[in-house]
């Protein structure tokens, strides 16, 4: 059931994720008006309320805030390219997947046209959108933000990371590198352990608990990257680069491919070799950066 | 103080990881023989009542059981082969980081001098030893473990994993990749946003709450490793794939060396060439075993 207070919404792009978003809207009670390059994807959420537009350029006439949620930074150009003389005095949130430079590049594009623009990254999959523990982030426009916070609220919990219209991807793909992190270490775990016939299900709580208590050294270790004093708490690099070793040859002797754990190993060789070897982990970010 | 009562125990290696293994002995009573090639390292365990051994066969005589915390198996080897026959009778205890071939081997060599085997892998760092938040892993001989847990237990949580002696070496490592995972990536995610002035203490609480929102998803993924029912819950791999070259570029165009990064988008390229994009990440083990 749509409400006249609400703010009228426009979601354009009805993947999983868009298809999500709209369902959230019309939930909350916006007027919602869907339109997706392939018609059917329509249908659903036709049946739930929202309006089916038959162009871009009506989706795009139907509401003050346009949110998109497409395949990448080229879909949308070639989607808003064509109507882009519409999208003058509205807000357009791109919650599509892109690096900050694109979101940047976006930003500028929108305000040629004469838009507001935010730029978003969703830390969800599309069966948390609506709910409170999906986090959207949120950067560009502040005063676009501000007067449509209530309503990117229906989305999941938003944050507002700044004005720079990159900072939302910049955030979403280093939240992203740290979970791809931890997920390529666990499946790497589960193939060691795995190649001696160990159930996944026996070994995961030690994992859990054993990663829970490592995950409290991660606010130190920020710490060290922010005063740059890398001073050893714990084991030393050299110690790691030492004890790594048997890592990689309990890979090879176990039968799994040691790909994922490898650049580690580079890095601790190569910090060690650099004259950190008494340093700690942290010391590491410094060899991460190539425009030091 | 030492206790009559309790359990003699030598010590030999007396790194930062040895010389806490023989405080905890001594603090929880056990008259303790310790022993290093390089002497003076015994003086400080002296001065708290342990008994400095002059040589390896005197701390091998010293005790029913010998903990032994050294370099690495060659110099298990270096330091016990010339009193291998002082071992016989004895519980060999060896928390020397190694392979689970390596633990295998040991356990053999013991076998072959009449002493009982059982190996250790220590999840902590020296200062934790002692404290209940110390873990240790030990596998292999069942009666031995059984006969000095409580002794051992003054170390930290003692499990005992199986009669298979690479087995505590197996976990320990199997850990320790999870945990490298996650800092590689946080890492990465401290380059990316250190890459835009973002305070590492600023991203970090952000990055706490979404590793531990992602840690839920690990057992899901157990289950589907042991099921081998992969089928998406979330975002599938093609999906993925497609939104992971974002991360690679990201790092390009923020000057942050993607290298920590690289081997999980090929693991996915692959995982997607295979007929896998419709498929969850837990498929990605199978990718990872080189004997299947």
């Amino acid at each position: 059931m749509t409400d006249d207070k609400q703010t009228p919404v426009t979601v354009i792009g009805l993947g999983d994720m868009g298809s999500a978003l709209a369902g959230a809207f019309l939930d909350a009670g916006h007027p919602t008006t869907v339109w997706n390059r392939t018609a059917s994807r329509a249908e659903a959420l036709a049946a739930r309320g929202a309006t089916a537009a038959t162009t871009a350029a009506e989706a795009v006439a139907a509401s003050p805030l346009i949110v998109v949620c497409l395949l990448d930074q080229g879909t949308v150009r070639e989607v808003l390219g064509p109507v882009a003389g519409a999208l003058r005095g509205r807000t357009l949130v791109n919650l599509t997947n892109g690096t900050p430079r694109q979101a940047r590049e976006d930003a500028e594009w929108a305000a040629e046209h004469g838009a507001d623009y935010v730029d978003g990254g969703i830390m969800a999959v599309p069966p948390m959108i609506g709910r409170p523990e999906a986090v959207v982030l949120y950067s560009g426009s502040p005063a676009a933000f501000a007067a449509h916070e209530r309503t990117l609220g229906v989305l999941g919990g938003a944050t507002h990371l700044g004005a720079d219209p990159g900072l939302a991807a910049l955030y979403d793909l280093a939240l992203l590198s740290a979970m791809y992190g931890m997920f390529g270490g666990f499946l790497h775990a589960l193939a060691l352990t795995g190649s001696e016939k160990i159930p996944a299900a026996e070994f995961t709580p030690l994992a859990v608990s054993w990663l829970n208590a490592m995950m409290t050294s991660l606010p130190a270790m920020a710490q060290a990257v922010d005063s740059g004093d890398h001073s050893a708490i714990g084991s030393n690099l050299g110690m790691q680069a030492t004890a790594y070793v048997n890592l990689l040859d309990a890979g090879r002797e176990q039968g799994v491919a040691t790909g994922l754990m490898e650049p580690m190993q580079n890095l601790l060789h190569r910090a060690v070799a650099a004259g950190h070897g008494g340093d700690d982990l942290s010391r590491l970010v410094e060899l991460l950066r190539t425009n030091p």
